[in-house]
């Protein structure tokens, strides 16, 4: 499972109180912890009006660059803003996110083109998410064909379906999973990744759901998730996921993962 | 999901010591809080020689008849008990188990045909516990076919495909899901049943196991499981499960279940 650790939010309260106040401390031992904790990714949001979004995210990458070789996962819901922020990343990283929406996908993939960077790319085009498995596979025919005429592989991708609340839905994750199934079918190289947490929205107890739903999400080909690398909870839930899957020989990752602390 | 609550079993050690020294009011306690939980059956194991076990479950029994309606599953590794102890029961319950071992479904099946008693069948016979799905599966249709001599319907049957450790497995729980996929296929209306904790015998911190393990089980059929329903984790974990699988239209029953306090 690839895991892009999702605390350095400025969408969080304490994190954006932080981001003001240009607290690196908090910020570099958040980027510490995440990678300790096996995150494959440091996801990097700044949350800040778009004019001072470039300066706040260089600054923020500079300081998890100086604790950690994780790499950098570019967070915002600007093209233009995560193509802008590339050049302050020391290694290649990810981009979060581009969609078939407007030109955004082209912009990432003339970027990323030859280069190791990878990228999320959400199942949504200009006519917003589609409300069927069958169009959403329309629109990750559209993509693939994108990223095969920049020559962008199947792994640099990751194909976030657009997780749902379940609350509203009419067959659980029926449609998610039929996504996911018929994608990793298709291309078993690519990337199934989403937020772990959007599915429990306006329920109580989430965890209980967004717990499960991993657990479901990994059966059904996820390999990629945005969620909290410090929750042991979830850690240990997805460890122990890997090893009933047969992703985990003989569960040496699991009793590893255990022995290290990481749950 | 039908909870079968397993903690009035004299293998557990606290419990063993209350049955020894006829503590009835921590199993008449026990047997109120696992039926206030959402537990369908209170399983009944006394865990002491056979010359006492018959005298001891009917104390037992009775016990829990005190003090809720909830019906027994009645435990016992000799089917002859199991059998001789039905008439303790107010209400039609579960034997649990017989196998195709011997003439054990035969004693039970003559027992229970014609009434609303339940039996949970482990799917291994005179030649111990099959390897492959395949020869599970054959297991399985001798089973089905003798229970239908005897008039007994799929859904009085609890099919226990026998999980085995992860930890010496090579292929994860496919074995397992595989075969608990191939019976619910044919029989819809069977109930697919296992000892939950079976699963992490030997491992590091068994919860996630038995957790993530409960988890992808459902999704592939299992809707009756052997377990401690006190444990609010793992409740937690099932009604959100279902409510993920879509056998909890608009999740009325993972918020009602959170507003009784079930977890």
């Amino acid at each position: 499972m690839i895991i892009i650790g999702e605390k350095l939010n400025g969408s969080i309260p304490s994190l954006g109180k932080a981001i003001a106040e240009r607290d690196s401390a908090l910020i570099q031992d958040l980027a510490k912890k995440q990678a300790e904790a096996g995150a494959a990714f440091i996801d990097v949001c700044a949350s800040v009006p778009e004019a001072q979004e470039l300066e706040t995210l260089k600054w923020m990458i500079n300081l998890v660059q100086e604790v950690t070789d994780t790499p950098i996962a570019i967070d915002s819901p600007s093209t233009r803003i995560c193509v802008g922020a590339i050049p302050f990343c020391k290694r290649p990283g990810l981009i979060n996110s581009i969609s078939m929406e407007g030109n955004k996908a082209d912009m990432v993939f003339s970027a990323i083109a030859g280069t190791a960077w990878e990228c999320v790319a959400l199942l949504s085009d200009d006519t917003g998410i589609p409300k069927s498995s069958e169009k959403r596979l329309e629109v990750f025919d559209a993509l693939i064909k994108k990223a095969g005429t920049y020559k962008i592989p199947p792994e640099s991708l990751h194909v976030d379906p657009l997780i749902e609340m379940l609350c509203t839905s009419e067959d659980g994750i029926t449609k998610i999973t039929t996504t996911m199934k018929k994608i990793k079918e298709r291309y078993p190289t690519i990337h199934l990744t989403g937020g772990a947490s959007n599915i429990s929205f306006n329920l109580p107890a989430r965890k209980y759901i967004n717990r499960a739903f991993i657990v479901l999400a990994m059966s059904a080909g996820m390999d990629s998730a945005i969620l909290d690398p410090l929750n042991k909870d979830m850690m240990g839930l997805i460890y122990a996921t890997e090893a009933l899957l047969a992703q985990d020989e003989m569960c040496i990752g699991y009793i590893n993962a255990f022995r290290a602390g990481l749950f």
